[in-house]
Parts: structure tokens; C-alpha cells; sequence
């Protein structure tokens, strides 16, 4: 919810509504929906004052205009999308990522945060301005959850932005669930320049309050040398660095045709394998 | 399938798109499905790069884009509108429509045709660039169905191009169907200024080849004087002027909130009230 890059954030400055974006690929990946459906709700027009906005991203803004609310809109489109499964919004207040940085420069907004590079030599602060009040359904699903999941995602992001929410690491620290951390395949040069799995468990764990986690799901395969190489210039392999009966390690890496290489941006070539993941979910939620 | 106004005469020309405009309002008229639903596919935007569009035009032009077929991107919607009945465009090819004056001056575009104050000085041609095929689909439909409405809409840019589309007018020779002309309230000044009910059928049959009207439903009900002078600038109300049997009277005039004048342009201060028009309509339809 406090995504403000690409057409996303052209709707929030332009239009005043709330982030759709995320929102958006939470439903369409929880869609039952026609594949014609999905890919309408993806796709991206290309020309003119529409150009760059994905439709969906237009869908959640309009319905949200209709409605007058950002969470009905959310509800909405889930059902027109015959989601299973719910996507509630941490927060329904229009907020704006910041991190000071430990060389003093400020960096506004997740989009620029996303871009920097110099995240790796330490910041002071990272805090959501206004401090948004949690969306209540949500603390009210993570308090009565049997697993939770966090990650994978970009750490400072994706992750911790969520945990800054006034009221969301309470909710966690007094849930029940068995937690789950799935930790990321890859770092990002300049943000998480030479992480191991204990400093993004500790990072998150700063932020909880307390060390929550029951298993840590850690990618053991290793990618082509070919594609460690291309990739060079946006970080490494995240590598596990605890001896902790919590880790557990698995082959979760996608499989990319090789003709997809030059269609697509450096970090999408590593990724996790969809199906790989849910079967490793599955099996942790079945031991836990 | 001419339209080229407003948000519809955008799309055209920036994504290259079949005009969605006139198509979108069919659907909804047709639509079963929520007036939520309803109010979506018709709210527009009101700012930025968005500012004017209506979603449901977004919405279409999308389908199109991901079909790859502007009739299947008005089938999917209307599946998705729950509507009753079926919505086919007359032409799925891209066409303008152009006027040569009288004066020899050209008008193109059914915007600029509709903006004209000189279309009542007479014109030597009204044709479609470049003559395009009609939809099989259409024609088909023509010649099996029981009833054809035609009208009320402004004779040159929403009546008259369905007749200039190659196949059409033999199509409405060759139907069996029973045909109902609805004539419009008012004229529109320098449009057809002055025009009674023969003038409109007069031009429609030119169109046609043939008087092929079974009956010809006419509007009785003066509107209050109130609202004939604050709309005198656009027009005036349509005499008949027709001893015909087939000339059908019944008052067909909607009722106007006093409040919601303010906010609507003249020419939508006098129109049809659905109901009214329904129920004569199904009155003829059950005579016939």
C-alpha cells in the first residue's frame, strides 16, 4: 500500500486513489477466473495519455471511484475475478515510504527506494508518513490465521513497509499461526549487497519485535553459471548461513526458455518456480 | 461504428481501436447485472492522462487489444454485463464518415458532421471512407428478425451510416420483419431545421431504397413552454405532418427533475422516457 511507481503511481497522484498495483497481481494470482480474464486484467496498454497503465490497475481505480472505497473496490474485482481466497489492504490511508539514510540524504517514496543504491551502507530510518492506522479486517485475519507466510519480496519494499503499519507486528506477535519466512533467491546490489539468511531474518525480526518465525524455506538450487554471470550486475545467490532446525532447503528455483532471456528484465530471470513453492508450502504446513 | 467524439475519437486514434462508445451504451442498456456494475462501465475519469474516458471504453478497447477482435471483445463484455439480448456492430472494419456540402465544403468525422450548422443548407453526399463490409453477423440478424426499431438518434451521424454500410439497406429490404420507425422529439437547428415526420421518413427511405416502415411512432406531448424556450437554440419540437394510418401518436416525453437542468446540456432536457417508449413499442409490436 505504499507502492507509488509506474501507473500506480500515476493513478495516486493524478486520481487521489489508493495503490492498485499490488492489489491487482494479489488477485489475479488468486483468480479462477478465464485466462482471457487474467490477461485482460494484466494487460498493459501501450499508446497515448493510456500508455503504460495495466488495465486492471484502471479497474481497481474506477470501481474504487464508484464504490468511494478502496476495500469494497478490492472485493469487488474478487469476485468478479472468482478469487479464492481473500486480498485485504493493510491499510486503506494513502501513505508514502521514506528512509533516511545513514549519509543523511532521504530518500521519498518506495519507487525511489526501490532505485537506490546506496541502501547497503545503512540508513537511520525507514517509516510510513502519515503513521497509518492498520486496516482492522487485516489484523483481524492475521490474529485468527493457522500459517502465515511473509516473503518472498524486496526487503525494504515489500516486507518491512507492511510490518510498519501501526498495530500489524502486534497482530503478528499475539497470532497463533505458524509463521513462515520464505526467504529471497537473489540480493540486490546496493540494498542487500552479501546478505545471508540470517541478516534478512534479523532485518524482519527487528521490525516484529521478536524472532517469530517458525520455518525458513531457502532456495538450495543453484542457476546456470550463464545466468549467475548476466545477473552479476543485480546481486547474488542469497546463501544460508544458519545451522537451525527452522531452515529448510529445496530446489525452488523456475525454469526459464531460453528465448525469454532477452525479452525480459534482469530480475525476472531468477525466480521462483510457482508450483515448486506451493509443494514446499504444503509439505511445511503439513509437518508444522 | 463511425464515432469518433470524445473519449471514443481517442482510442481510435491513439490505440488504433473500433469505436467503443455507442457499443458501451448498448450494453448497458441491455445489462442484468448490478448497478454498481452499471455505474462502472459508464463513470469517467475526470483527471490526468485519463481525464474524459469512460471506463467502460477502456474496458472494451482492453478486450479488444487481448481478443484480438473488436466482436468478441463485445461478446465477452456482454457476458460479463449479463445482458439480454445481443449487441453486434454494424462493421468490424475501421470507417469515417464524411459529408460534402452544398457549398462544397467538406465535413469529416461524425463529430464535425454533428457540430455542423450547415448541414440544413443541404449537402450533395454523406458516405463512409473506405465503403466497408457489413458485419455478416448483422445482417443475418436483419433478415431473420421478427421486429427492427430504427431510431430515435440523430438522422446523419447515428441513423443514416448503418444504411451507408454495404449490404445493409438490401438486407432491410429483404427481411420480413415488421418495421418501426421512431421518429425524434426535437430537430436540431441547422441540422434539420424545421423538419416534420415525412422530412425524416423521406431521408431514411432515400437511404433505404424503398418505404419499408409498417408503423411510425410519433411523440404527442408538448413539453411546458418553460423548457421549449431554454431549449430554442438547439431546435424546435417535430410536427407530424403525415395522414397515415401507419403513423402511430402516443406522449412519450420523460420527466425532468426542475434540479437537473442545471447540470445537463440542452439537447438532454427533452427525451424519450423509457418506459413510455417501451410500453408503446410492445403495444405496436403486439398489433403488427
Amino acid at each position: 500500500m505504499a507502492d507509488d511507481g509506474g501507473s500506480t503511481g500515476i493513478l495516486r497522484d493524478e486520481l487521489g486513489v489508493l495503490p492498485p498495483g499490488d492489489v491487482r497481481q494479489c488477485l489475479v494470482a488468486l483468480s479462477d477466473s478465464s485466462s482471457l480474464m487474467r490477461s485482460l486484467v494484466n494487460y498493459r496498454f501501450e499508446n497515448g495519455g493510456l500508455g503504460g497503465h495495466s488495465f486492471g490497475n484502471l479497474f481497481l481505480s474506477a470501481l474504487e471511484k464508484v464504490t468511494g472505497s478502496f476495500e469494497k473496490a478490492v472485493e469487488e474485482m474478487g469476485r468478479i475475478l472468482f478469487i479464492k481466497g481473500k486480498v485485504i489492504p493493510v491499510t486503506t490511508h494513502q501513505v508514502r515510504l521514506r528512509m533516511i539514510l545513514n549519509n543523511r540524504k532521504i530518500l521519498e517514496g518506495e519507487k525511489e527506494i526501490y532505485l537506490s543504491q546506496e541502501i547497503d551502507q545503512g540508513y537511520k530510518s525507514i517509516y510510513l508518513e502519515p503513521m497509518p492506522e492498520a486496516n482492522p479486517h487485516a489484523l483481524e485475519e492475521i490474529k485468527n490465521a493457522d500459517f502465515i507466510v511473509l516473503g518472498p519480496g524486496g526487503i525494504h519494499t515489500s516486507l518491512i513497509p507492511n510490518l510498519l503499519v501501526d498495530g500489524v507486528s502486534d497482530a503478528l506477535l499475539n497470532s497463533k499461526a505458524k509463521k513462515i519466512f520464505v526467504v529471497n533467491l537473489m540480493n540486490r546490489k546496493g540494498q542487500t549487497t552479501g546478505f545471508k539468511v540470517s541478516h534478512y531474518l534479523d532485518k524482519l525480526n527487528q521490525f516484529i519485535g521478536e524472532d517469530v518465525f517458525d520455518t525458513i524455506l531457502v532456495n538450495d538450487q543453484q542457476p546456470s553459471h550463464e545466468l549467475l554471470d548476466f545477473y552479476a550486475e543485480e546481486g547474488t545467490l542469497v546463501e544460508n548461513d544458519l545451522n537451525d532446525k527452522r531452515v529448510v532447503m529445496a530446489p525452488l528455483l523456475g525454469d526459464l526458455a531460453e528465448g525469454a532471456k532477452k525479452d525480459l528484465m534482469r530480475r525476472n530471470l531468477i525466480r521462483h518456480d510457482p508450483d515448486k513453492l506451493a509443494t514446499e508450502l504444503m509439505k511445511i504446513v503439513g509437518d508444522l
